[in-house]
């Protein structure tokens, strides 16, 4: 269990679902050990958040525990979307931990979002990656089936057919190095899915990923998305992290999420 | 390149290929990195082998270098088959490094043996693992399909399933107490291919693999099984070795295929 | 969840209680993270024993998670002692997961068998060790408050004091050369509690553990007292395991609990 | 012995003692490799410092080594306390080399300052943790017993009864985000202990340490605010230092103790 | 292979060779593994730069696989110097991969630049190192031998001696600080030969080398560096690199290696 | 400080010498951390010998720690002699901890032994490696220009020039299959020097080690023939132990060290 994340299904306000898919991973393998890293990694932060005054035991997170992947990655996206849509269907904020990062296809369809934002040092916009339209290198091009437009931050790194992808009206890439500029200007009644692919931090900070790509993030640099985005936001995921390390993308990535829930629920 | 392997393909009387397909894998990932760890670690053993008094180098082993992986099993054993297939044709002995147990079915494909001996700790007879037919589970079955009879050498563990289909005439299995007592008795004009799970060792001697099982063989025992098996043998594989041990597993499959061509070169 | 202790509390032959007790390691911490990891290392074994034919997820093992452990010792005994004291009540197998093998105490307390028989390296016999009589190095003498005998197989090593209590009636070592002749020789009507400290092993099998000691037992000697003792037994552990090697430690000590889950069960 | 350290205890103005306490550590432990580790890791730093122009063998360090930590904080305490005394009885900077943060109370005790400065992720500032108030999540609470103040610098997370603490008036809190702004004041003759609980750096930085927290200090941040304070200090302290990570931690903490011992030569 | 570097010998613009050299290393060795470590962790990266627009593929890099390393420093660097001079005399650039830093002074004089720039914690500025000319701490004044300048960028520490020699009017060091605002100011005509020992980064980034030096450079620093003076440069290496981390500094450097050829093909 | 030999240089009996030489490795480095790691790994073992009645401690053991090595072995291995020439001199036997196995020919030479036994995987009989007589890989080579004989136990593999060296008179090699049958017959004034290579054991018990060569011996063989040959020796080490492993090669080199100190002091 996620620490803190105490409540019933049916009480919470957010529930976890850990989604161990780890097939497409093209380098570095160990993103099933993402969902148990992340949990492990996070029984050391305080459950009291001072900037918001919450106590996160208190915010209605409720631990689903992992659903179990297996070779199919399409099929599991359909099964995992439908798990997530019942959460959104209770009026709850799903949240995913990976994983590679196709599951977030699945917290998509469950969410239906107006704007996708993500945080990647890669575009993830080809159409298929060695025959696999489901790859994670994939996944923001999935998403855009569902979603109006994405936004993707810290992306460093992509084909010239994704960034040709990327130069059409409904993708906005915005360079590591202009991150911390960016502000959201979301319409006020859009539904937003906010997506961290680990990897979007510099490999200094979170090397337990399956494909580093240098020049990335700094941690305060994807808090400040995460806390900005937050707010407007109706499902969240956590991706790419594998145990290959010594924690530090598994600390960071659950410290993200927990920044997450703490600035979502002051919404609430 | 594996050590020694410096022969040109045309002039191989053994070919190796590296086969990193790592997507069935159950729990712990990384047999995509098997075959150049198995390289790697096969440096520092010594090009003479004392007791056939032969050296490697002049035993016309050719690496071919690795094939290329991607996410649809059944496409690359056909893939992976062909190449191997090449090799046969050649008049040569293909010598598969492992990835996934699965990739053997490849290897008897090209070779067509009469007889399949393998090392495992487990069975691998399900006719499918999580809806898969191609995991690694499943390979000794799909095996079946090809060779008329399988010796399972170590095995410790399987499904009822398994254990059912195990019962049948076609299927030997050799319990890992049984190992050191065991000798091949093929028919003469038998035709053998002869694959090493790596876990088919007991851990201590291998835990650089997917899924370890303990009370397994030691290194001679197996040792033993390769020289005995090998005069019969026309294909060998070395699968399932993993990079998250300390090479431990890597140098023991290395071994093993060293001691395999020595073997199997006299007899030339 | 250990893999397959899906059984309810109140339908449970045998409950799982992780212990991640770890402050008085002398040497290398880490065995608060083995109940974890065993549990982990366990997901790759097969449901289904052949030798017994039975599957573990039908044998009524209840997996109660882990007891919060903190830093008085002697009061987490007393505390770990009550909860497994209310599965033997229920008439259940208490199955404790260390955690450092003070632990071992709570189970006995809970049990109260008239032999106590342990797997270890150390005679575990000191009256206090650094001034705290709660350390891992005492608990066999702790257990002799309560069981009336000890049997300590595969025990090499230890001071003058424990040597000379050692050699007194109530206590029999059998050193690890002699421990694949040992066969236990219960009164009918004795009750045992079993404790499988796993650097008993010889390091080169279970490196991950406080204290390693060369010249140890193999996997399969003690496989064979847990097989030989189980049917005697009312109470079992696990203890010692860290996260300071690459599963070897983890993946023994699941296994042999398995085994001895599956001995026991048949028995009833 | 740490590099450089090689003054007689009797000449010494500076005394290093490792104090491997390791029992509180609520999540990783290995504090208590911490001495050794930093002792290793610091093998590698030049003797000479060329921004002051001296070298550190020459500034009269003298490494007393590790004084052997048991399971009774309270008493390890007292005694490492009256071993650091003697130092500061002597005319000597006690340095002392953790383990736990815990230790840093010794040090405290034996300087008996006006001015408790510390770079922490954590407020340390519980009057008790799981029951126990020499766990180093109470430290500083502890320190303020005998300092007047305490200034956390770094400091990002806490309970609400340690915020409350530190809103009283005899604490700072500097966040992470404006120390690089910070400027010590002290009173002319104030007197200062100065504790590097490692952990103040982001977990990019120092992975190796009990409890990661990120969006924590950079290096140059942690060693200006050092070079800053040591002209005032009269003891110091590198704490939480463990080993595992790839020497990270180690590394920055052992280059924080030259960086004090350099800077506060100068002043001598 | 380096990914990309498929272009044959014969109409190679770029040159690799890996230098595997690692007898010298003071503190952590491991530098022989670095040059396949770097292609390796490579294999991530896309063919495609969206800054240069161009496919690395496509700018004629060979890679000539690595050039067997033995025990004596200064032979090697003869031979090395051949290999990488018979690349100059066919007009492409060399690369070299470390390997200590020893092997730059190879690649030096097989160039024979007018400067020499280099990314270094370290000023490498000793006439001998434990009675050894050859060791990787002189090779920057091995290289003054042959160059008529040396710029060392980010270099931390050195002995007395070393800061001497660096205040000659050859020799100019920016510190850390200054990095980011210093710009190349080559004669039109000058050779440049450009050399990154990986331990200029700050140990955060790259934990995997020889001897970690805190207070280091980002990698977005080194990456401005590598394009700066890339247009000018005629030879190109990365040292330094082991495999004591988690890929960190293999990703690093393979990184800018490709930074430092997308920038210099734009040139030609 | 290897725990328990507390005694002064004046009074010992055995004189433990570091020497961390790590030059000529041809595989994986590292061995110049096996003396730290051994000493470290020992900390773990009881003082007290129960065979042989004895505590350690009381064993007049003296550790006069390193000598820094460099990166001239001739010269090294000249110095090194000297040093433990003078324990010699001085009537003690000498201990030396490697450190790559060149270090064994400055014990030899120290000792002047007639007979050299060493457990080794390989036969160490080369009179040169890549150019260079001093290389581990010709240590025992060396060591005959010394001892009038040499006993190489557990050897598995070498160069056919290396077998021919061994086939003449003075030289026996016992196959590991045979150790265990192996018991020594050396003349009443015989003088011994026994070396311990750790890859003498199967990689599966000491896989931190610079040449891992499958099917070795059992630490009990070892074990055995220390104990069988202390009583004769009065030169002894342990060589070839590195920090690649979770310490398994250093908890058994330690021990070994113990059994023959224990043993060869129940002689005097
Ligand atoms: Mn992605
Ligand atoms: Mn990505
Ligand atoms: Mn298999
Ligand atoms: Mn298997
Ligand atoms: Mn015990
Ligand atoms: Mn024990
Ligand atoms: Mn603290
Ligand atoms: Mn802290
Ligand atoms: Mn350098
Ligand atoms: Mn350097
Ligand atoms: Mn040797
Ligand atoms: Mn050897």
């Amino acid at each position: 269990m996620f620490p803190g994340a105490t409540a019933e299904r049916s009480d919470a306000n957010f529930v976890i679902v850990g989604a161990p898919l780890d097939i497409s991973t093209s380098f570095q393998p160990g993103a099933r050990f993402g969902p148990d890293r992340i949990r492990k990694f996070a029984e050391t932060f305080d459950d009291y958040d001072r900037r918001t005054d919450q106590f996160f035991s208190d915010l209605a997170v409720h631990d689903a525990g992992d659903l179990h992947a297996w070779s199919d990655a399409a099929e599991y996206v359909r099964f995992l979307s439908g798990e997530l849509g019942d959460a959104v269907a209770d009026g709850a904020v799903p949240i995913t931990l990976g994983g590679e990062h196709t599951v977030t296809a699945a917290g998509v369809r469950a969410v239906d979002p107006d704007v996708f934002v993500c945080l990647d040092a890669h575009l993830d916009l080809r159409s298929e990656y060695d025959g696999n339209e489901w790859s994670h290198a994939c996944v923001t091009r999935r998403v855009l089936d569902t979603a109006d437009e994405a936004i993707i931050l810290g992306a460093r790194t992509g084909s010239p057919e994704e960034w040709e992808r990327a130069a059409e009206a409904d993708v906005t890439v915005v360079a590591p190095e202009d991150v911390s500029d960016w502000t959201p200007e979301f319409d006020a009644d859009s539904s937003v899915y906010l997506s961290v692919d680990i990897d979007g931090a510099d490999p200094g900070f979170a090397p337990g990923t399956g494909t580093m790509e240098p020049f990335g993030l700094t941690p305060r640099e994807m808090r400040d998305v995460v806390r900005a985005v937050a707010p407007a936001t109706d499902g969240f995921d956590v991706v790419e992290v594998n145990d290959r390390d010594d924690g530090q993308a598994a600390s960071l990535g659950g410290k993200l999420l927990k920044e997450f829930v703490y600035e979502r629920a002051t919404d609430q």
